[in-house]
């Protein structure tokens, strides 16, 4: 088969997969996690996180009006959290305590971070800005959380020891694959 | 092991893998292309999308001039071509032509489209913001170019067709492992 053009898009998962990410605020009494998929890296000096979240959401006013938000990273063997905060509303359930979603202190913020994490940052809101229907949140990371063995030497997720869960769209999960690692210096293949 | 707190952040990969995308900007007789691992979906309607790029790039002020990107997604196989036009700089080469990479006909714009992509978004540039280091530049999705085969009747990528390339950081690729896709069906695990 060949290729195809499309004009515009419905629900695109072109670019999927993308690792669940679950955000997290807290102002007071009310807490929140939800599910999301449009997040990224924005800067190294300072560190800066994106995550693009719709003004539907519970958590987007609470991320408004606390100025601050957790980014949550679950291996897939947790996926279940994801799918379950990513189908429920905060403004008709404290989902924290209907799933049961164990919680850690935060550090430098009051953003709430998920037990079974294995890498967390704590966010304190930059600014956000309004793209087409969702808005984008930008955080400075304060801080990160994250267990020790998730990490090889070299800085990156050790596969061996911890299993990211990726969203493929439509509900679906899936996780990398270890075995598949190839090592592509830049120096070498960009090298004329 | 458990777990640690880490003030601020150096080289970041903890939400790592990501789909490594090729960035692409032409204006004129100038072309090039570069490696991207920080990119998101912003909004459905209209479709955006966004890149963070570093003003140091020669991409970058390629894309301010002309107003438009292109963002191609390579399958594993191809992963050598996102690591030869990450470490090379278009200052300097012809990326294209020194790494004999096959472009197609982009439809609404000049961005070009790489030939071994399975899916490439057409952006018209609609604003870019200054977010730290990085330039994030959000564009309007204009078209997509897509391996007929590449996405299920959900509209999901089949993974048995196509092997997307991630990117772990520290020059290490991998991609998804399709036996391990569950459904977790948010309807139902959201359910209190």
């Amino acid at each position: 088969m060949g290729k195809v053009c499309v004009e515009g898009v419905g629900k695109f998962y072109q670019h999927y997969p993308m690792v669940a990410a679950v955000v997290t605020a807290r102002l007071g009494e009310k807490a929140n996690a939800m599910a999301a998929a449009w997040h990224s890296s924005l800067s190294r000096k300072p560190p800066l996180y994106g995550v693009a979240i719709s003004p539907k959401r519970f958590t987007h006013d609470l991320i408004l009006e606390v100025g601050e938000f957790g980014v949550n990273f679950l291996p897939f063997d947790r996926a279940g959290i994801i799918a379950a905060v990513g189908g429920s509303t905060g403004r008709e359930v404290d989902k924290f305590e209907a799933f049961k979603i164990a919680e850690e202190k935060p550090v430098l913020t009051s953003v709430p971070i998920l037990q079974d994490a294995y890498a967390a940052y704590e966010c304190k809101l930059v600014s956000h800005h309004t793209l087409g229907d969702h808005t984008w949140f930008v955080g400075e990371i304060l801080m990160v959380h994250l267990l020790e063995e998730a990490l090889t030497e070299e800085g990156v997720l050790n596969l061996e020891r911890v299993t990211p869960a990726l969203y493929l769209g439509a509900d679906l999960y899936l996780s990398p694959s270890p075995e598949s690692v190839l090592r592509l210096a830049r120096e070498v293949y960009g090298r004329v």
